[in-house]
């Protein structure tokens, strides 16, 4: 039975087997949105505020936060982002009650993640590559958090699925070396796009089994990666969901404010029978509706949280003073 | 590599575990629909003509026909099932090139099916019941075509999915007696409402792991059956599917005029590396686009397939004078 226990200040969440697949909001990141990095420079957190806030309304259950800004001022990340990250870390688990994911690949900025979150984050990520496995274990094992190991190592992503799974087993093997269970190593297996590798899809399903019954890991990817590419993606992302999860997947960093991908994960949650009483999904259909009529996904979904019926144990919000 | 081939005249489907998911429309069955029975009984066939024309354009590759009216001037089942049954498959391979699904628990009707239909038809149903076996088997080795196996007996359906596999299993070795091979039996599992029964899903999804690995034969099922009973079904249906392919179902007797769930199959299709090229998923995409400026969803399947790009080879229509 493997458990990746994460903690916020006064939240528990679990990625398991035997859980609702685990929502890790992706929006709390400044690489490739322009303007975001520059309001970050310019000291105006409003947009990671409304992210944090949205996100966590919409059904994220984990939120990713990510501080990797170039500034016009300063381009050395290694000097910009552990402030920024602790600066950030800081707000948002003042804003929301959900377990963070601290996303750097600078090791002072997840340092200073580690310091700053409450509870117990998870770490993403570590790869097969030397010297991220030499930075990043050491780091992981002294603040006894989870992490997320990525299938990849010094030759790179092979497009081979049987090097990937060798890759993340021996990011498994190395961090037992450190005193690192299994239970706390996310796989990601590495999503490529279906539209460039007609293969990337099944490859994905058949690794993640892998993955679970011999390496006995929970898996996460980034979801929308299989769809890179293609016409009308959020109508692949949102079949690729829902099959990754009857394959096992047990997680996804993902973008949480999108109805589609989310009503495919509920969906999914009720058909594994990790649902009970199709409580989450009955909350779902409520909030379809009100988006039918025209309202926001977000504002829906915090009145059918607010409403009570269902919701409000996983992904709900609570001011905190 | 178990393949189940279907013909029409013109025409050859393959159930397979490496061909794209067959859809079995499942719409031409008076079964519960009133008005299609009157008009039946007044010889009215205008909505099995519509029928038809609209399964074909959304994606159907096989249509079933159902001939099980109970009129008003004769109740008598054997008595009207076979002459109707004769007429609507006049009627159906007359306007659509797809190969028919013949679908009665009268074996008269289905021994008109049988004569009447060109190419090989499937037939729908056996179940493990003795007396079914004995009627059904016997005409199914006579004209050398494949059937579809309802895993219920004389004791009924089981709720325990091993007792459901045993009864797969016992179908498949009686109509080996009778000559019948394994890939010429299309299994279906049988689906219950997960809001009834909230292990519906994961025991569907491991009966048809288990039917493929341990029996090797196809599978099908009533897929709207298992949101039964819930709100936003379409939301269910649409992970379902894909669930259920990922988990090796090779085909569905299902409703093929509903956008949600086509582009869950063609999005599965695709991620399951049976769409060359993405060439069904473009063209879906197409059809998306237009369905959101209002058009039809028949209608911009019918517009879709007429521009040629990527469209066609399946569920193309062709008048035949």
């Amino acid at each position: 039975m493997t458990r990746t226990v994460l903690e916020s200040a006064t939240r528990t969440v679990t990625i398991g087997f035997d859980e609702p697949f685990c929502v890790i909001g992706e929006r709390i990141n400044p690489t490739g949105r322009k303007k975001l990095a520059a309001e970050l420079e310019a000291g105006d957190f409003s947009t990671v505020t409304r992210d944090a806030l949205e996100q966590v309304a919409c059904g994220a259950m984990v939120l990713d936060v990510n501080a990797g800004v170039v500034y016009n001022s300063n381009p050395d990340p290694n000097l910009t982002e552990p402030p920024l990250m602790r600066q950030m870390i800081d707000l948002v688990q003042g804003l929301v009650e959900v377990p963070l994911c601290i996303d750097s690949s600078v090791p002072g900025a997840l340092q200073a993640g580690l310091e700053t979150a409450r509870g117990r984050p998870l770490v993403n990520s570590v790869t097969g590559e030397e010297d991220r496995l030499e930075l990043v274990l050491p780091l992981v094992a002294r603040y006894k958090v989870p992490v997320v190991a990525i299938s990849n190592d010094d030759s790179g992503i092979s497009e081979d699925p049987d090097i990937r799974f060798a890759v993340a087993r021996k990011i498994v093997r190395r961090a037992a070396d450190f005193g690192i269970p299994a239970h706390d190593i996310v796989v990601d297996p590495l999503v490529m796009p279906v539209g460039a590798m007609a293969t990337a899809g099944r490859q994905v399903f058949a690794l993640v089994r892998r993955l679970r019954d011999e390496l006995g890991v929970n898996t996460t990817c980034g979801a929308s990666n299989i769809s890179f590419g293609l016409p009308h993606r959020h109508g692949v992302n949102a079949a690729f969901l829902p099959m990754a999860i009857g394959a096992g997947m047990t997680s996804a960093i993902m973008n949480p404010v999108r109805l589609v991908e989310m009503e495919a994960i509920r969906a999914a949650n009720l058909l594994m029978d990790h649902d009970p009483n199709g409580a989450e999904w009955i909350r779902l259909s409520r909030v379809v509706d009100a988006v039918a009529q025209g309202a926001g996904f977000a504002e829906a979904s915090r009145a059918a949280m607010a409403s009570g019926a269902g919701g409000g144990r996983r992904g709900g919000r609570r001011g905190r003073g």
